[in-house]
Formats: C-alpha cells, structure tokens, sequence
C-alpha cells in the first residue's frame, strides 16, 4: 500500500491507470476508520481493479464553532486498517494544498442544502461538495462510495455528479450500526459512558417510526411527535430536527407513499448525531 | 466535421480520443463566430490533435434583465466557418438537456467575480464557471482557448480550473480586433452606424491611456480620469467601469509597477461593450 500526499503524484498515478483501462474504486473520509468505512472499502475492492482512500480532514465543512480542531485523528491506525483491508493508495493530502493561499472557488448544490443538516450547519454542504469535486478530479475514480448514514451528504453529492456531468458513479452502502443499534460514526468517540446509552434512543426512536408504519400509520406528524417524544424523555438530548422527507428531493412528506426516509439530528450532549432509515409502503 | 448534441455522445467521443492518446484542443463559444474566436480556433488547430468548438448561448450567465433571448444566433454561418477552419465537432447541446429539472449546482469562484463585470452583473461569472465546469466534464479537453478580451473571465476560469484541480490547461489568447481597433464582440452587430463610430472610444481611450504610460505617467487616478473623459465625451456612451487592476487577482492599482491591465465596460446606446489593454512598466 502506498500513502500518496502530493496532488500532482495522486493525478499521475491514477491517469497511468485510468489510461490501462483499469477501474478505479474510491472511498472518501475524514479518516478515524471505523466498520461504516470499511464496508465501503470491502465493497470498492470487491467491484474494482484499484481501491484508493482519501483521508482528509476538511476545514472548509465545519462551521467556525464547530470541531474542526478536535475531530478525532489516528493515521497510523488508519494506515494500518487500510493495509489490511486491501487498499492500494491512501490519498493524504495536506489543508495547505488543497487549499493554498488564494483559494476562492466552491460548488454549491442550491435547494437539497437549504434544509435538514443544511439549516443548522451554514456552508457545510458547500465545503462538502467542494472538497468531493476537487478529490474526483483529482483521484479520477470510475466509482466514489459514500455511507448511507449521511444521508443528505449522499444526495448532494448524487446531484453534483449529475448536474456538472462528471464521469463517476455514486454508490451509497447502507448504514453499519454497533451491536446495539448505534449508528457508526467517528464522532461517537466524543460520548462519555452515560451519553453513549442516551444515543440509543436515536436507533430506537426511528425503530419505533418503522414500526407505527407497519402498524397503518400514514401521517407524518404523528410519527415525528411520537419520535420527538422518545428523544425527549432523555435528558442529555437536544433534538436539531426530526424529518421524513423524499428520499430522492429531500422535501417533507406529509403522508407516506413511496419512497421515504425518516432523517434526524440530534444533540447528545456536546455531541451532535446523525441517523436516518428508509421507510415506506 | 460531425455536429454533435447529445451530452453522453459527447463525452464518449472525447473518451475514446483520450484513451488512444490523443490531445483534445476546445473552444467554447455562444456562437456567432467571428475572427476572435477563429483566431482560437486556428491555434487549436496548430496545437492538439482534434478540435472541439461548442456553440451554446448558456442563459445561466445572462441576467433577468440581460440578453439572452436576443442573442445573435446563426448556426447556419458557424457550422460554415468551422468546418472551413478545420474543427472536428461542434458540440451543440440544447439548454433543457444542459439544465434539465431539478438542476441546482453551480460553481462559483468567489473574491475574483465581485468587482467589475461581476459588480454590473450578479451572477454572471456564476453562470460562466458552472457552464464552463460543465463543458470540460463533458468534452474531457487537454487544452481549452478563451479570449484575452473577456479578460476577467480568463482569470475567473484559470482560478476555478486551479482550485479545482480540473486537468486543463487554459490559454488566454490576445483580442482581435476590427481593422479600426473596435474588439471583436459578437455584440458589436447590435450597434447603429453612429453608435458603431462611437464605440472606437473604447479602443481610443486604451491606447490614450498606453501612450500616458509610456510618458510617464503612474497614476492610475490620472490615468482613469483621462479616459472617462474621452469616453464621456461620446453622447452615446454611459461608463459601467474604468479601472486600472493587478493582472493576476484583478485588485485594484493605484501607481503602476508591474503587470497591469486596464479594463472597461461602457454602454454603447443599448449595447455593452467591454475591452481591455495589458499594460505595466
């Protein structure tokens, strides 16, 4: 496994291949691997010729309070995960060159980043679809692997390949959950013992959403209240939103049909969780 | 020469060029063509091993109030010219397959797109980028020519490819002129007899301000003043802008050291002209 930081070196290495005809899998992170990320990884390397990782802590989708500074960071761990899951190049590039002095060009995804994560998160999605734009051109893929855990991130990011006609397929793999139901997720770290049984209520209270539909429950309303409530009852929860949306625009569904995604956010804590999970009939 | 207007046709062309090695020179334009954007061509021609010209009048670059309805079209003449000056493919996509429902990406390269043409018209480098952006995922090109004319838009376009690290390289090519001076402007075939005269102040008012130069003169406050008053002086003209700026971030000069570029856009009766002069000591 090689460890590629230099831009320029990463291009090469995949125009070499690109043009031998071999397929290019690409997952991209902000490192602190965990089973979500290596479903991807296992995923990429089962369906292409090469597997290349990104790690790249991204300063410019996280807001000026929020924790750019201390996401959690462990390359060596991340080096030696990659290693032994197959991966053929870690792409680890540094802020200074991704973004030198006088950087001022950004893609924006308008409409699907005005609500949800969007709202409460200002200019987080434009850093996300950024930061993707400039690593396809960069690493060139034939496939990106996304986590379906990030919802509105995959959808986003979906509709930026569309819409600016790029030349890679997007696959999103569904959401890898601990034993207990947690949703994975790098920031888990930060939840003290107690937090991290609170954070439950989030796998639980969209459990019990899919439930009340088995049951007949049509009306989206009443499903959230019933969710808010569950989330409520614990007190380190500070509920950032609790949606169903359509899973394909992201606009609130009043009434289930077909297609749609229960989505939420919600602070435990310090410590802001995301989950969603599709439902319909 | 084969026209070409479906997207995914395009973009397979380009690829199987590529892939067999060939270099891929693009010229985008809105069409109208005349000998600014076939000096272009020329040198595409001399230097890559096929030539792709698209031809699309991109309304997202128009304001509301702007001129994208009444945009001299005649494709007709174009398809003439370009296969007498030796393009492969005319890329001619339609405006519903380029922005189908549901589009909402755009691209924008902020700080260098708020002054000048940017500050008279919002959205209008947004527009550019995006469709620009767009262009190269499609066409895939080694090398794409624009006019040293447009001269804010060479820049804006050299900044996005950078930042985004598209695989591009961009050559800004110097302005053709009319036999009298007057820029070379798919616009110019808006104007009356008179206002036709009229417009030459723009060149005027350039070489005016080169000549001042070359006398000496630094002051980039004399300098402006100079010109608007040669410019005022025609009925006709209403100055948008004169300024004197750094050739590389477009910032305003006030004392000339190196290269600088003077640039201007005055309205001609109904008709907006633009044109600029690179000058320095």
């Amino acid at each position: 496994m090689q460890v590629i930081k230099q831009l320029s070196k990463m291009a090469d290495f995949s125009l070499k291949l690109r043009r031998k005809g071999r397929k290019i899998g690409f997952v991209p992170t902000m490192g602190y691997l965990h089973k979500g990320h290596l479903s991807l990884i296992k995923q990429a390397k089962s369906k292409n010729d090469i597997v290349v990782v990104s790690i790249f802590v991204n300063p410019t989708q996280f807001g000026p309070k929020e924790d750019f500074k201390n996401y959690p960071r462990d390359f060596k761990k991340d080096k030696w995960l990659a290693a032994a899951f197959g991966v053929d190049v870690i792409f680890y590039p540094a802020v200074k060159n991704m973004y030198p002095a006088g950087y001022c060009t950004y893609v924006n995804v308008e409409e699907l980043t005005e609500g949800l994560c969007g709202a409460s998160r200002p200019g987080h999605f434009k850093g996300v679809a950024t930061v993707v734009a400039k690593l396809f051109n960069i690493v060139q893929p034939d496939v990106a692997y996304f986590g379906q855990k990030d919802a509105q991130q995959a959808i986003v990011i979906k509709q930026m390949v569309k819409d600016l006609n790029m030349k890679v397929k997007i696959e999103a793999l569904p959401t890898v959950r601990e034993k207990d139901g947690l949703a994975m997720s790098s920031r888990n770290v930060y939840l003290s013992k107690s937090e991290r049984k609170d954070a439950l209520v989030l796998y639980y209270a969209l459990n019990n959403a899919k439930a009340l539909i088995k049951r007949g429950e049509k009306n989206s309303a009443r499903i959230i209240t019933a969710m808010r409530k569950m989330i409520n009852a614990k007190k380190t929860a500070r509920i950032d939103y609790v949606s169903m949306v359509d899973a394909g625009n992201l606009k609130d569904i009043e009434t289930i049909k077909s297609k749609a995604i229960i989505v939420l956010a919600v602070k435990i804590g310090n410590t802001r969780l995301i989950d969603n999970m599709l439902v319909g009939v």
